[in-house]
């Protein structure tokens, strides 16, 4: 998608992939397959780039200084990103910037758990500092035994332990800095999460009061600009009672973004190519009251390829997105928006494409058996 | 652009290019550079494609027969895309289904020229039927000896030589059609040329009355369906006193429809490929009451991306395009799309941006002497 936005810009781009089938390797004209991990690939890769930068978090922070320290351009910068990379750092420095947060400790023990147990209440939130995503790393458990389980599964490393907040609902926002300082915020957005995996994109949130949206707006900027963030920040917190808290970090486009691509003047794609390219930014505005992007997680359709007729001829408004991944169960393999005026009319309509990709519907629109939509 | 709209779709896709500068070559994972006039060429490329489709017109037709024989499918058909590559074809073609079309004959010497300007009137114009584009293969002759000029510039091929229209204004449709024969049409846009080149978009044309518009986009459908169109046809007409009268035909993605990008539920460029892959076509209507949309012709600015910073910063919602091609006079290499509610801001905000992208307007915006825009 980052790729897309390149092309209208006419600027040239290449990927470091894992894999010559990752969607990025298979639309763009330069790919080097090999590891991220290592700073051998990664300094051969970055050689003649004017910008480095990321749609994910799994580079290590030491090769991303040592790319610093070498001269690359890597936006955002390693300082700002250690903190989308490591958990522990972003809570710690959350805390010291005053923005609200879950109350949080770092656990080495079934007996840290459990002392923090009894301060906050069970059930409790355990995070892996490092590499989860979409859930993983993430455990919600009940009592000490679980906490033991998890502690176990986490291989002894120090876990962020964080009191359960009973949200109202998930919230998101997008904001883009430039390395000049300008920044931008997008509406905020209401997140459905499920099983910790994305599934709905509802922008803007409904129902949200002006003023807190105006504070969730403002909360993001600040942690961009006290980050020193260039590029998409995404932020994800919980709406609770009047507030929000913040809850994760992301430095690059987000799932919680996909529907700025055709729900907003600029998508998040271009937004943050002329973020870390030092370009003026573009206007965040939504194109209409609402828009609705539903992830296609791998399902009961092998193919989804094969639900195209009944989809675009069911809705020839929606806008479908297929990734060209490998159908695996419970993996995105794409997205479907669409905008308008009406939000139970979007939703509705957002939700059946995606069923149908995914296999819940058959190709004449009927339940197949999967989950209800 | 054809690619951006496959990369949402998942499609895969490759490209046989003139040059591996084409922008097309520079943006796309799978690259073939050769001649589109050779058979073995176009053999090669097309072994294992699905569905083969162009952005020009220049392959040959007899080659494009040679592939359908051999099983390839081609779309739209040869027997269609005949009439975009043969204006005499063309013409006669619309002239038999009933077709308003400037008055014209087939004309191969300054005689016959002279006897057809008796009875309809100086001007006149020659068309090449074949190979010309942008104005090119076109002239608008005054009197006898130009005409015996043209005529050599032609090098003694039979000429289409058409009564010149005193039109209102330039309009064009863009229709998609499948195999199926399902098909839409985009409202009418005026179209505002120079020298034969298209300078600027306008989406709707403006106080275009509803019956005119209708008809022409009924004239449209009427000609895709006829001819067995597949994909994007886009028909240029003029204006006269209350009717349409056909100018050209092109048979895929064309310049008049850009501003749907942005300013389209659906881009010609996604029906396009919806429609030779044979799937329901998109919804064609439009996202805003207007969009303008402004070619960027190489100019005084030898690099446009120079002018990113002005263009970015003045105008956060302009949505700028650029071909990656290099810059050469008159070429184009761009342009720029601003949709809205008010026409005539619209309009000059697309005005100002391309005028700085070529260089009629410094870096903060000012005349540098190129023309009044």
């Amino acid at each position: 998608m980052t790729h897309q936005a390149a092309i209208a810009l006419g600027i040239g781009s290449r990927v470091l992939a894992v894999s010559d089938k990752d969607p990025a390797s298979l639309v763009m004209p330069s790919v080097t397959v090999g590891d991220h991990r290592d700073l051998a690939t990664l300094q051969s890769f970055a050689a003649g780039c004017d910008v480095v930068t990321f749609d994910h978090e799994h580079v290590p922070t030491e090769h991303l200084r040592a790319l610093e320290q070498a001269g690359v351009t890597v936006r955002p910068g390693s300082g700002a990103l250690a903190h989308a990379q490591d958990k522990v750092l972003m809570r710690e420095r959350l805390t010291e910037l005053g923005v609200p947060c879950p109350r949080s400790i770092v656990a080495t023990s079934t007996g840290d758990i459990e002392a923090f147990a009894e301060r906050v209440g069970w059930p409790v939130v355990l995070k892996a500092p490092r590499g989860g995503y979409d859930g993983r790393g993430v455990w919600v458990v009940d009592d000490a035994a679980a906490a033991t389980t998890a502690l176990k599964v986490a291989a002894r490393q120090p876990l962020l332990l964080e009191a359960y907040v009973p949200f109202r609902r998930e919230l998101a926002v997008i904001v883009a800095r430039s390395p000049l300082g300008q920044a931008v915020a997008y509406p905020v957005v209401e997140t459905v999460q499920r099983d910790g995996v994305c599934h709905e994109v509802v922008a803007p949130a409904p129902g949200l009061p002006v003023g807190l949206a105006a504070s969730a707006q403002q909360l993001a900027l600040t942690i961009a600009n006290e980050l020193g963030v260039t590029g998409v920040l995404a932020v994800e917190m919980f709406e609770v009672d009047g507030a929000v808290l913040v809850n994760e970090l992301a430095m690059r486009p987000h799932n919680s973004g996909h529907w700025t691509i055709e729900g907003a003047t600029t998508s998040q794609f271009a937004q943050h190519l002329r973020a870390v390219l030092d370009l003026p930014l573009g206007s965040p505005s939504a194109v209409a009251p609402y828009a609705v992007m539903v992830n296609v997680l791998g399902g009961a359709r092998p193919d989804p390829y094969s639900a195209l007729v009944h989809v675009m001829a069911h809705d020839p408004g929606a806008h479908v997105h297929l990734y060209g991944k490998e159908v695996r169960p419970g993996r995105k393999i794409g997205h479907v928006t669409v905008i308008g005026d009406d939000l139970d009319d979007v939703r509705a309509r957002a939700r059946h494409a995606a069923a149908a990709l995914r296999g819940d519907l058959d190709d004449h629109g009927r339940p197949t058996g999967g989950e209800p939509t």
